[in-house]
This record gives C-alpha cells, sequence and structure tokens, in this order.
C-alpha cells in the first residue's frame, strides 16, 4: 500500500476546546487519507518553550516524513510570520515564533518558506485562528504532495527562541528546571549530551540548592518515596520520586536551580 | 480512492474517561473504516448549551457528508427520542433535546428520524450508555451506507432550545456571555451576522456593566493585557485579553451582560 | 478490503503529555495502516486498580482481534516482566503487574509471553518509557502478523491483582465504590452476575451506612436530585444523582462501603 501521509497537531488550545478537531476537519477537507495525530493540546496557554519542549519530545518519535504542525502563538493575526520549514526529521508548520527551535537544533535544516499564498489557505481567515485557517490547510496540501515552494517564499532565517542551557562550572554542571510531566517528575535543561560529553561516572544531583538526588537509571534504583536523578527518555537530565512527584515534594517549578556534581 | 466516511463525537463524558473508546470500539465493530474525529468530550456535564455551542463551532470545518454524534442528555434512559438529522451539513444522530438547534439553523434540512429500529442497536442496551449502544452503532450503520429511512422512523418536529440571542437597543445590541474558552476569551450572543446587519462601523463594547474594550481584528490590535473585542472565529463577537485572560480579569461567566455600542 | 489492524492505548501519562503521541509515532513506523484508538491516558497515576477497571470497561466494545496495550507501570524498569497475552477477547500488551487481571477473568486464555527479544523493541530503551521504546513496537509487530511466539517467550502464570470483591451477608450483599466517574457515579465492587445469581427482586442500596438508594434502570426512574442505583453500562451496580453528582453528595470514594438488600 503506499504511504500515508501523518499530520501531528501540538496546540496550546486544550484538549477540552473544539478548536483541534476543526482543524482536523479543515485537513481532512483537503486531504482525506492523511493520518491526523496529537501530540499534545495541552501546552500552557501561550507557552512557546513549553511548546518547543513538547515537539523536542516526540518529533523523534515519528516516521521521518511526517508533517508537524504546532500552534503556541500569542502574536497571531500580527506581523509574525506563517513558516512551513523542511527538514530531514520531517516538515514542520506553524507560526514564526522559536516554536520549532528545540527540534530544529538536531535536524537537517533543507529549505524554509513563509506562507504567503492564500490560494493555499482557507477562503476566510479568521485573524485569532490561523490553525484553522491557514496551517491546516498548508498541511494537507503538504500531505497532498504539494512542495514548499508551492505553498510560500522562501526566507532565509527564522525567529530564535533563548533556551536555558546547562553550563560547566568547575566541576560542576549548573542548569535548571525547565517543565514537568503528569507523574511530577522534573524535566532540566541538562541534557544527556551535556553530560557524556563531561564523561561524570559517578553523580549527585542538587535540587533547588538542598534536595540531593542520588543518579540512576530508573525508579526501581531507589526505595518508594526516595529522589533520583536519571537521563529521560527525550534526552535530558530529570530527576523524579519512586511512586512519588518530585515536584510537589520539592516545590520545584521552572527555573528551580539544578546543580549535577562529581558524587 | 474512495471516500472515507467521518464520524465526529462530541460528548460530556470527560476525555479522561473510557465512554467515548467504548462508542469507538463499537462503531470500528461495525464500519472499520470509518475515520472517527473526537470534536470534544469535555462538555460541562448535562449542559446542553455549551454542547449546541461546540457543535456550532466545529460542524463547518468538516466535510458536509460527515456524521456527527453528539450525546449530552440529561434525559438518557427516559422517553425523549434518539434520532437523527440528515442536512446539507451533514448527519446529526444524538438526543432530541436541542443538542443540535444552533447547528440546524444554518442547515438545509432533509428529514428528521426517531431510532426505533433495535436491529441497528447494540443486543443489549444500557439504559445508561446509549452512546455506545444506540447512537454508535447507528452512526455506524450511515456510515455504510444505510439510508435515514432504514434506521428510524420520521418524525415532523424536534426539540428545540431556548437560546439567548442579541437584541437592539436603542442604537445598542445587547446580549450576554455564553462560555469562554481556554484562554479565557469570552463568546458572546452577539453574532457576526446581528453586527453586520446593523453596519455598525466604529464599536465600543462594555461587558459587565463596566469594562470597555475596543473593537478590533486580533488581539495584537492592542496592547499587552489590553481588552479587545472582535468577531471571533465560530461567528460570535468575543472578548479577550492579549496575552491574558478576560474571563479571570473581568470575572465574568455565562449570563454576565455584553453591550455593543457606538463607539 | 483487509481488515485494518486495532491498537488501543490505555495508560495513565495524562492526556495532556507527549507520551501518548510518542508511542503512537513508534507505532506507526511500523505498522503504519494500523488504526490506534486512546482508551484512556487518565489513569491516576501509577493506579493499577483504575486501569483495570477502564480494560474490563473498554475491552469489550471492541472487536476481538484487538490489541490492547496498557501501562501503569510503578515498575518500570524493575525485575517485573513484559508480557503480551493472548485471548479470544484480543492481545493484551503491557507489564506483568495485575493490570489485565478483571479483563483476563472474562477472557478465553490462549498463551501468554514475556516480551524478552529485543529485536521487536526500539534499539535504544529508556529504562523510564517502556511504553514507546518496547510495547508500541511489539504491539505494532503483533499489528504486522507477528505471532507472541516470535515476540517473545512463553511465561506459565501472570502476575495477579487482588481485586475487592462483594460478598453475601445473610440476605444482603456487600461491597465497596471502587471508582467514579466525570459526572460522579458510584462504580462498586458489586458485579451485575453478583445480584442476578441471587435473584433478588426489590432492592435498597446503602451508601457508607447511611444514604439509601433505590434500585432503578436509569437516572429518569428517580426525581432530579435523589440518589438512585442502577446496573451500569460496565457490568458492575453503579450509585448516582440525577442531573447531580454523587460522589460530591455523599463525600464517598474508594472504599465507602455499599451494602444491598432487600428492599
Amino acid at each position: 500500500m503506499a504511504t500515508v501521509p501523518i499530520i501531528t497537531l501540538t496546540t496550546d488550545f486544550g484538549a477540552g476546546s473544539t478548536y483541534p478537531a476543526q482543524m482536523k476537519g479543515v485537513i481532512l477537507s483537503i486531504a482525506p487519507h492523511a493520518r491526523v495525530i496529537d501530540i499534545t493540546h495541552d501546552v500552557p496557554p501561550q507557552d512557546v518553550l513549553e511548546g518547543a519542549l513538547a515537539l523536542e519530545a516526540a518529533v523523534p518519535a515519528f516516521p521521518a516524513g511526517t508533517i508537524h504542525v504546532a500552534i503556541v502563538d500569542p502574536g497571531v493575526g500580527s506581523q509574525r510570520l506563517a513558516i512551513a520549514v523542511h527538514t530531514d526529521l520531517g516538515v514542520f508548520v506553524g507560526p514564526d515564533n522559536g516554536l520549532f527551535e528545540l527540534v530544529l537544533r538536531t535536524a537537517d535544516l533543507r529549505n524554509a518558506v513563509a506562507l504567503d499564498r492564500p490560494a493555499y489557505h482557507r477562503a476566510l481567515v479568521a485573524p485569532t485562528f490561523h490553525g484553522r485557517d491557514i496551517f491546516a490547510p498548508v498541511a494537507a496540501h503538504l500531505a497532498n504532495g504539494a512542495g514548499l515552494d508551492v505553498v510560500g517564499s522562501a526566507i532565509g532565517t527564522l525567529t530564535r527562541l533563548p533556551i536555558p542551557e546547562a553550563r560547566r562550572v568547575g566541576v560542576e554542571v549548573h542548569g535548571e528546571v525547565l517543565t514537568a510531566d503528569r507523574f511530577g517528575n522534573l524535566i532540566t535543561s541538562i541534557r544527556t549530551a551535556d553530560l557524556a560529553e563531561w564523561d561524570m561516572p559517578s553523580l549527585e544531583v542538587i535540587v533547588g540548592g538542598a534536595a540531593s538526588a542520588v543518579m540512576g537509571r530508573t525508579y526501581a534504583d531507589v526505595p518508594v518515596g526516595e529522589l533520583i536523578a536519571y537521563l529521560g527518555s527525550s534526552g535530558r537530565l530529570e530527576v523524579g520520586v519512586r511512586e512519588g512527584n518530585a515536584l510537589r515534594q520539592l516545590g520545584a517549578g521552572r527555573g528551580t536551580g539544578v546543580i549535577v556534581k562529581p558524587g
């Protein structure tokens, strides 16, 4: 059978809202055989960094030809560009506000366009809902085989998003909490690669200047209720509590300091 | 390729519950190739007006042949009818309690039936879950090509739902807040058409008797944190706060008065 | 057309998280034509009994060949086995921790295997995310037609989960609340079969030692705001309030006693 095009959706619209379904209706009207997969619609409202982290975590699990539509877009209706970016990981469609910053760092970028061809948008574009009226139809046309050069005009640079980075301080690596998952596991600015390149065999991880976690592989490496740091499934250092909730237990949040040091 | 039938689901079952999946299992058992798209399962429990608004917003984005199943059904198991309604926008399947009131106002109604043919229901019908045992299998049979006259018996009238309407008061239009989205944008009883026909070039919008919003196209038309009124993506006047939350900022809710007047 | 394989997902990952989407990306990479249906991702974190109840309720609605992946897995990364179980109801894939206990009680078990063949896992397995790296790819290979004996090695016994059961006490049946749905309907340890075999024509149901519900068919059998007990859609005795919320009204929760007695 022929390959079925996949379109993913990542937004801050809220899983309970009808906005994602409106996008799907538009997509299926144009590309009836596309697969549409929700990555998440619960990015905190207008939190572009959280959206970038969601894409960083999820995109690598999808086939390379996937079309990823992402919308966390405080500037909808303003002069910010609507873009599509073609890479070896897939095509990214959304606002030009840095939402694709993290995922593009690991991708081989081929070309990028501004979505300036109304023929590929809905006839009436609501200024507050480009997701339905610009990004969804463009993604559907791409799924139908249209090239990037057909749906937009080449652009040279993309808007960047400042991302908190880990840094080496003497024998330590300093970073911070970026977000947490539903289990209260803390996901940090310290990437697995940061630790690998610095080659630290035995590690201790300090959260918020006080709480200390041993480094392990998984929750089962510590007793129930104990803190553990581990290399998480999305390529970042995480801190969790076995059968517990590190976010609540530590009172941590975005920006809480995390220090990795020789154990 | 042949057209793939689309079935949408709109319920108050809760996205976290297994009830929507049970409906999908039944649908796929009967119509394995149907596409099933969730519009929302987070209509507030038993709030028929919210369900009607969800359908009003989402249905126009779907292809005309779509089968829309909607269930917000305080009267499940009572004598209220189960119905299917064929229109130019698609087929609607659900309880006869006014849930389709808003979407039917914009549709060309062809025929309506009461779903009184047990051969198209599951063998055992749980009195508390017609979604799984009546509406899902009927929708699946319709997706397989059964006509309305096969799955039910013609009925002449549908139960109506009282809908708050905008009204002209002197040079003003008076309405009210109906609901809000995840961003706290207020969606009102004043339709875009209400304002268009009255031709008001420059407008001011008063919410709750005090807060004043200028009329604009989109959030970017006002500074961050400021109120703005605009014609929303579902055809209704909305009031939002740029990068903020009007619902919380104004302490508004369903029934809060909204007045549009010459600016 | 050929049968389309169906894979369902039941987890405690949170509907707002990207973890379910990561599983879908892996599944579609291996089995592009599989249908993937979410049963729920909102099982309370690490609550294996809730996961078992979700499967008990949802699995019977799906076609017999369905592959059900379920992950509520406090022991991820420990020595607990990863398993696949073939039954007349479908194939179950997940951790060997009793999650399938309830659904297997009603199934004809054919064979069970431990998923010990890395060739059917992802190349790199994150110790904290077997859902993406073991269970999803195995399910996809099963959807592609691989037999259980290909993806694992036969095992003889499965880990059991203690399930609260109803018991006969004189002329009464004693049980307890297990969970509640979004409407606040209480779902109990008393199965429809428990009452059927004891043949009790007229019943009264006492919740928490005080509140009394009459037995009926559906909410409409009592006035608005009144308690009603009924045989629920998943085969268990439930207690609800017409157009209300029994969970809140009774202050009930898991473990609250429920007594059925002659009315």
